[in-house]
């Protein structure tokens, strides 16, 4: 049996203004997706999601026969599936498979929960049915099957960071650029609210389409703020640094993709003592993300718990994927 | 006797970008300042203001004599004192003075509370002196003496639109242009915390100091959506002018002049109806506005209760100062 993992991310810098333009600076988190693949006799994919209660079978023909919970789950088993036939058609190897799924990446939260399941999927999935790991380019092209089928026409951001860890700038038309951060303390705060990435993307669309010229200039004022994060990110600035999430928190807010619940645990990591603090990710729900030097973890953890949030102590990594055969 | 009046003001648009560049729009609202102005025997002014319990004698030396409440209140009567002093020099008619007043503006939350007070000082002296009302520019620029005792250096837009009432658009080099407003339904929310206009501007500079491009970015941004502000208010369009008051206290978070107590107004304001709503004046404390139909009035006063605000429900006002021999 082959055993993957890969892990989540969090978006330092840059969510909503990537769309439109500048850069955003994601980081990969220690939080991780774990695939189990093995082959088994018969025709088609099983997958076992003990997670979400969910097991089932796609035969040969894509149609889904549940096990275990409803038969609407298949729509969140299907990426999986996807990524495993990608796979196979790639390395022209088709087999019957099973294949089960554990995540501790929150899923709808703009974590990266998706591409790291696709991401761990097809590195398994590759490296059973090659006898070998995958060069890491051919998992992340195979992963991004399965967030097309989650996320319409996603970046590819997730993926990327997924598979190869650490930190990441992407800016559309430069693409991908890796880069080496060597301390980044962070505290990210769940309000435990799952959200549609593509609803806000589109959210923010309307917004534009009403009031072109203020959120063109704001869009402009997150941009420059990224590439500034950017910097002192590379220079070890952290205090420049959050003082940038401050400032990108307020930002996001005027396109209106904070809540109550997101300012409520933002307001609380500042006053125990974070560098900064920011909603990450696209809003309405999911994340904050709060920088926090060693000695005020304790007390910023504490005050995200006391307004009703919870507190993942999911540091950055540099790991990517990984896989073994067990 | 004399009485004279004058209306606080509040902010729609343009706090802080107003100081760089950009208009910003104020309104006069219908809470006012009250003097009663009388000649008394003897040298010097007395001065009573009963609101903050304090009344006492300015002799001719300047220096200040309690009668009631501490020697420290001179500070807070010292500016009426000034303003009658300035009166008295252009009218070149020295006389001893009772002054009173009461005004139902909250002090030091943004709402020009100590430029309705000059405004009617200036007002009322110079009728009692002259035995006419002055021409309201030399009212205005009278007041604007009192100004510079409590703000420094002012910019004038608060005893211009005390003066004159109504609403006003502010850009530096430009000057002030009243405008017709037909309609405009707000409601106040008051945090009942104080705070200094000037330590806000201070920090705001800081800010820009160390994140000068950032800085200017969203600058431009308020001061763009300042301009679609004014002109979706001259066209009546409220639902697009809240849209815009929204988008701006996002971006005053950005500059880190909110509180949580003024974002839970805020938020609290925008979920009972309220077609947009932010703080309105230098933030950090004092007071948000909200704009809100008739038919929500209710409901968004209640909830910005609920939350632990003071709603005021001071409408928009055309009347400025205003004199009166009793």
């Amino acid at each position: 049996m082959i055993h993957a993992s890969a892990p989540g991310k969090a978006i330092l810098l840059g969510e909503h203004s990537v769309v439109y333009r500048g850069p955003a600076i994601v980081l990969a988190i220690d939080l991780r997706a774990h695939i189990w693949a093995e082959e088994r006799g018969g025709d088609g994919i099983w997958i076992e999601a003990p997670d979400i209660g969910a097991s089932g079978h796609f035969d040969s023909s894509g149609r889904y026969h549940p096990i275990r919970g409803g038969s609407e789950r298949w729509r969140s088993l299907n990426p999986i599936r996807v990524v495993a036939l990608e796979a196979m058609r790639r390395l022209e190897a088709a087999r019957g498979l099973r294949i089960r799924v554990e995540s501790e990446i929150p899923p709808a939260e703009g974590l990266g929960s998706s591409a790291a399941i696709s991401v761990a999927t097809a590195a398994a999935v590759g490296r059973l049915l090659s006898g070998e790991n995958l060069p890491k380019e051919m998992v992340c092209e195979i992963a991004y099957e399965g967030e097309r089928i989650v996320h319409g026409t996603p970046s590819g951001i997730d993926n990327h960071v997924s598979t190869y860890g650490g930190a990441l700038r992407y800016e559309r038309g430069k693409g991908f650029e890796r880069f080496k951060v060597e301390e980044l303390p962070l505290i990210i705060g769940d309000s435990g609210r799952r959200r549609s990435t593509g609803g806000l993307v589109a959210k923010v669309r309307r917004l534009w389409e009403r009031h072109r010229e203020v959120v063109d200039a704001i869009i402009d004022a997150i941009a420059q703020l990224s590439e500034e994060g950017y910097k002192a990110l590379r220079e070890g600035n952290l205090k420049r640094l959050g003082e940038l999430m401050d400032i990108d928190h307020g930002l996001l807010s005027a396109l209106g993709v904070s809540t109550p619940e997101l300012d409520r645990m933002v307001y609380a990591a500042r006053s125990a003592g974070a560098l900064g603090a920011k909603l990450t990710g696209a809003g309405g729900g999911g994340c904050i993300i709060a920088l926090v030097e060693q000695p005020d973890r304790g007390r910023v953890a504490e005050a995200i718990r006391r307004v009703g949030g919870r507190p993942l102590r999911a540091g950055f990594t540099d790991i990517g994927v990984e896989v073994e055969e067990i």
